[in-house]
């Protein structure tokens, strides 16, 4: 099975701390990196985490706090000057285009690459990214601006071969790859061999979420069903659940619901108020919740 | 003698390491802080180091590349989340300005504080800022943009009383401000007491000055003389002679040239190039020429 990892580059949430860098991951599977949320100094702990920047062509930017995007021009930057000749693929939300433009016309007008922005309807779960090994999904998120969460899902696989059937059949190789996508043999004297004698189911796909920033939303909840890693937002733990409420954030106990609802594998909370030195509070009361639940930290890596 | 202090918050070249943030320090006199340029991960670095926001009165930017000011609107975004009311004057090449007003208005809208922006003129050597305890002069290098760099030196003190003096002529407290500036004093028999045996000379101005980004560049020299502390760039070793030549950067033999033949008191070397694992060889070059030369880094504390 392919390695689908993740490693969380910035856990923070808006204001910088000595511990904390403001919100970014890294997605990676089959070599290929998708990278959500550029928060400023994302390139640093791109360095620091050993994420390679030359696998890195596609950015998810969540929603225009800049926190998560402050980061943004500053790694197109140095992607130019290390040299980058193929093209980066920035999917946000519209009202960065023009901002994006500017910068990169004024301040990197010499590019050596191209640098492909796709707008985000961030009021809709809609496939936004499909390549060869994964999809990725919009996930309409509540905040003060327009946001949205991100779906990893990999790509189904073929069925799996039953090598004793082929040789009992004697199917010719050049058939096989139909056979992996569910037809039937037919032998020579027209006997029809379902496809399930001749295959297993393909591997089950693996899916990571990504839920920040927003308020407690339980319409996540079929959206999240059957996903392995949920990275959610607890910004703040139960006693600021009126503040919570008011800026459109979530406590560590509303992502433990919204976890244990979706009935995901596994939890991890991120983008921590500054306010909370020791975060074994959140992490007790998502716990009290959904047990599976870990903290993010920065260079945390986990696989999927 | 007021403490007067240079802390780096970034040492590095265009692209990171994970060693070295990008460009930016913080002048300290009298309580006011001024920054010298503000690279991706300034407001990390202030958080790091115990620079406190709140004094924060003038930000510098030496020219428009990347690495110096892109972490700007960062800073400015979390000063507003915490509240600052008071205004930040941000002094730059002009083209910047259209640039912050973009960010300022569409990501930063809410901010509860003036950014008052200040064009400088690269081209000249000019007073651009003067307040109580500080002047700062523009220092125009070469560059491949528009570029300068910045002399602070603390504004002249009045000349000290020789209390003895004043004393024996039993002169009032009432006009020991006028002697302070240089008035004789005319005892009531008209005999006139010059000034020099009332007074000592003011304490000698300390002066920092800031060079960075720039080719190497004698016309500095006059402008750097008697200068306490000069933090000169050394991109370079003299291995990438004909590389500093062609990207207007210097090595640090150079910039010891420029510290020694100015006759300043002490050299600072930084804005390495990232391909200098090990930058004692640097240091060594530059100590061939100018003894009192130290390497910058993260988070370097010195008195001037």
């Amino acid at each position: 099975m392919n390695p689908f990892e993740l490693t969380i580059l910035g856990c923070g949430s808006a204001t910088p701390t000595p511990h904390h860098f403001c919100a970014s991951q890294v997605v990676t599977l089959c070599g290929k990196s998708y990278m959500v949320d550029c928060g400023e100094g994302t390139q640093y702990q791109m360095r620091r985490c050993h994420i390679g920047f030359q696998n890195l062509g596609h950015v998810f930017i969540s929603h225009l706090h800049g926190d998560h995007w402050f980061g943004l021009i500053g790694m197109i930057s140095s992607f130019a000057l290390l040299g980058r000749t193929y093209a980066l693929h920035v999917h946000a939300p519209v009202q960065l285009q023009s901002t994006l433009n500017h910068l990169l016309q004024n301040y990197c007008s010499d590019t050596p690459f191209e640098v492909v922005f796709h707008a985000i309807d961030t009021s809709v779960h809609a496939l936004i990214h499909e390549d060869s090994t994964m999809k990725v999904y919009s996930l309409p998120l509540v905040h003060g601006v327009p946001t949205c969460g991100f779906l990893f899902r990999e790509r189904e696989g073929g069925r799996h071969i039953v090598r004793s059937a082929i040789d009992f059949y004697n199917i010719p190789t050049w058939v096989l790859n139909g056979i992996r996508e569910g037809d039937d043999w037919t032998t020579d004297d027209g006997t029809v061999v379902p496809n399930s004698r001749l295959t297993t189911p393909p591997t089950p796909t693996r899916a990571f979420a990504y839920c920040s920033d927003t308020a407690f939303n339980p319409d996540l909840v079929p959206l999240l069903r059957g996903v392995d890693l949920l990275y959610h937002e607890a910004t703040y733990a139960d006693d600021m659940q009126s503040r919570a409420e008011l800026y459109k954030h979530s406590t560590a106990r509303e992502a433990a619901t919204i976890a244990r609802d979706a009935g995901v594998g596994r939890l991890v909370i991120g983008h921590f108020s500054q306010r909370y030195n020791d975060e074994s509070v959140l992490l007790n009361e998502a716990k009290q919740v959904f047990e599976d639940t870990i903290l993010a930290s920065e260079g945390l890596f986990l696989r999927i």
